[in-house]
């Protein structure tokens, strides 16, 4: 048996009794019931995921995959493939959106080359799992094998394992890969049966034409490669990242050891909806930090049946709508844990 | 001159020149133009409001007023009077919804005695500046006199003019008074002339009946009282609440001192609205923290002009909407000043 399908056998559905029981415990605090809204929401899935009426929020990681993408070759992005290793260097630094908004949050952020087209050698702070120097060109044949596809969830699933070690409170997905835009539109066309022009939009913001041209190569990719939208391994492989792949074992890996996983925008859902696609239950286990203005993320959502918790018209990635959206989380879980029930602080109870 | 009117005198519009200087900069950051949504447009503002292209925002404050209500005679809440001493002590003692999440997003509250119908004595950490037992009736008459809505009005003015002493970077409101979704009902009524139902909801969960008979006291406040809608500090006192003035008065007092100032949900929009009526550049200085699920919000969301920052299906008040949005905010402002350049961090910018 291989870490993922070890994986995947430990995954069940969550116990209604823990959702009950947080329920019954906000029920008592000093509030009118239910107006907390979402927060309630929150705290309660947080309880039943981890096991615990009490759980601990203090260790909080976002893993950022980054790879590259052969599909870029076609001139589908308005930024050179050079970026990649360059933010991958901006990351590590501390200068990147993702880590201010992490350091915000107090949040650790963790690379993670899964496949970049560059040589980082051995670089303080970098998680090397490069299973490729980038996809390559779906737009002519398979972005990868269904080997390396494979590998590139197991990343995902070992470093989940390792949160699990680590007694790592709630994670994080978040992804930097010049490209994948294109790929995780291509994933979610797939998926989901929808139109290419209801799900692709314009990444770090291209033009019109490059627009045009990137929804022709992504509608070249899917008919040469035609991936096989039941089996998530099969569209992975074809049209994927391996970014998206060490997301969706990441999401997987959680779902497995009862971590809560809180999944970033548009590229992170794709990886999200693999994972789903490998296992429905796993969408207990996942919340979706933000509504990205990319078009085609909504759709994702509603697929997951996943109710974004910030929309802040965010369209950058890395983790940045998650990091902020572990700090809601966090405070719902502590508004389970350190609020005043009516009976502690001698309030009276309605009248009605 | 008294301090309100000298706040008034001192309020001015926010320099266009900040907001270009401060969006420049954000250019200029190792992400695509506008990639991070509305944190850009929170940074802008609050470097133009403060006047400062790298802003502080160390220091955070939420004022929670507390008072109570004549109206509750006519039984239009589902909680007994005795809850808002009740709730105070629970504030004092740190176990609130507010207290959780203000220390959540390290903020401070400070709770003010507006006007609440209980003899609080010497105690520790709480704010006298009681102006009355309570408002009046307003289903029969008015809830103050024009003088005590003066009063009241400088207490807030006062409060925002000592954080200026204290360098105090970012103010919330928040409040706590049985009966005060009625009163305010009534403001919004008044001063933006839409039909009672439409703003007009359940506050901490009344049933159909009680909100019936809300509706009914409140349109018999209105014609006993005329408050005259040009007029905010007529429409305060006739059916207005202490808390909601020193709301109001403590948004005057925050744009005056140049102070980004956050303001809750219904019963906060509700003197936001007030303050709003006294002087129009007020608007400039405030962010809208969340959409309450209290009907009536989001048209005094479009009345100010203020998209919220959060939609949590929250309506619990004191300040809580306040504490959660604080936090996406200063995560903007730290994206002004911590994050690199394309040239710092050596990341290639775009092709086109």
């Amino acid at each position: 048996m291989t870490i993922l399908q070890d994986a995947l056998a430990r995954i069940q559905p969550l116990d209604p009794l823990l959702l009950k029981q947080a329920g019954e415990r906000l029920d008592r605090k000093t509030k009118p019931i239910g107006s907390l809204g979402r927060l309630e929401e929150f705290a309660r899935r947080f309880a039943a995921i981890t096991g615990s009426l009490a759980p601990d929020t203090g260790k909080k990681v976002i893993y950022t995959f980054a790879a590259d993408h052969g599909i870029v070759d076609e001139g589908v992005s308005a930024f050179p493939r050079d970026v990649t290793p360059q933010m991958v260097f901006n990351f590590l630094r501390g200068g990147a959106g993702i880590n201010v908004l992490a350091r915000h949050g107090g949040v650790e952020v963790r690379v993670v080359d899964m496949g970049v087209d560059y040589d980082f050698g051995s670089v303080q702070g970098l998680i090397d799992r490069k299973i490729a120097r980038g996809t390559r060109n779906f737009a002519k044949g398979a972005a990868m094998t269904r080997e390396e596809a494979e590998a590139a969830l197991e990343v995902g699933v070992s470093l989940a394992n390792l949160c699990k070690e680590e007694c790592v409170a709630m994670v994080g997905t978040g992804e930097m890969g010049i490209g994948n835009t294109t790929s995780a539109s291509a994933v979610i066309a797939t998926v989901s049966g929808m139109p290419l022009e209801r799900v692709t939009s314009r990444g770090t913001g291209i033009s019109d034409a490059i627009l045009a041209n990137k929804m022709r190569v992504i509608r070249q990719g899917l008919e040469i490669n035609r991936p096989d939208p039941f089996d998530p391994v099969d569209v992975l492989a074809k049209v994927g990242g391996l970014e998206i792949a060490g997301i969706a074992g990441l999401v997987v890996g959680c779902a497995a050891n009862r971590i809560p996983v809180v999944v970033d925008g548009f590229i992170s859902t794709a990886g999200a909806i693999i994972a789903v696609g490998m296992s429905p239950h796993v969408r207990e286990y996942l919340f979706a930090a933000h509504e990205s203005v990319e078009i085609g993320h909504r759709c994702m959502l509603d697929m997951l049946g996943a109710e974004p918790i910030l929309d802040l018209k965010m369209r950058l990635g890395e983790g940045t709508g998650a990091a902020l959206a572990m700090g809601i989380i966090e405070a719902g879980v502590k508004i389970l844990k350190e609020m005043a029930t009516f009976q502690e602080a001698g309030v009276a109870e309605r009248n009605t």
